[in-house]
């Protein structure tokens, strides 16, 4: 599997995990666009959310509870935060590994895309 | 409740449903920002994904479910959307009623706020 994420996920590769469980793990994106930029990701390989299947839809409901746990811990909670999911080309989505951009830290525009 | 997605999700201000059941609904965004820009949200009030206690979790794999159906509905599927959740201020979430922004239609730009 020639994916950079699985391989930060496998340990092929190095990467500083933000968070770990037997599901999900988040990095910090390597071109952050905020103070606060993570990615939250599933550590199995689902190329985007258009490929998943009824049964996976969960997950997203996992993300969510590792970013909003993040943003807790980086204290943004109350002051807010974006969460952004890229899907294939038109969506620019950069790694075929489906991921949960968390950005805070700053008010962030209002221009979504 | 003084919450203009509690009015349309009640009827009380007419809105045109893209989808609707039990639990979620979609509609148009009033000021689109893309060729297809919907908000797709629980019926339930919950002001921000910050407010979601874990045992809600599971309405942003509804969400998803209903984003993904829309996507597939519009044929974006293939080339792609974006998908953001704002949440409170620093997010740019304009109002407090929890909602998901399901953008497509074009290519959309790699900033993200």
């Amino acid at each position: 599997m020639d994916c950079i994420f699985c391989k930060i996920a496998n340990g092929e590769v190095p990467g500083e995990f933000l968070y770990r469980d037997a599901k999900v793990f988040a990095v910090k994106d390597i071109n952050p666009q905020a103070p606060i930029h993570y990615l939250v990701m599933p550590i199995e390989h689902i190329p985007s959310v258009a490929d998943l299947a009824p049964e996976r839809l969960p997950i997203v409901a996992e993300l969510m509870r590792v970013a909003n746990h993040l943003a807790e811990k980086e204290g943004i909670s109350k002051r807010g935060y974006r969460l952004v999911i890229n899907c294939r080309r038109e969506g620019g989505q950069a790694v075929p590994h489906l991921h949960m951009h968390l950005l805070g830290g700053r008010a962030l525009l209002g221009k979504l895309g």
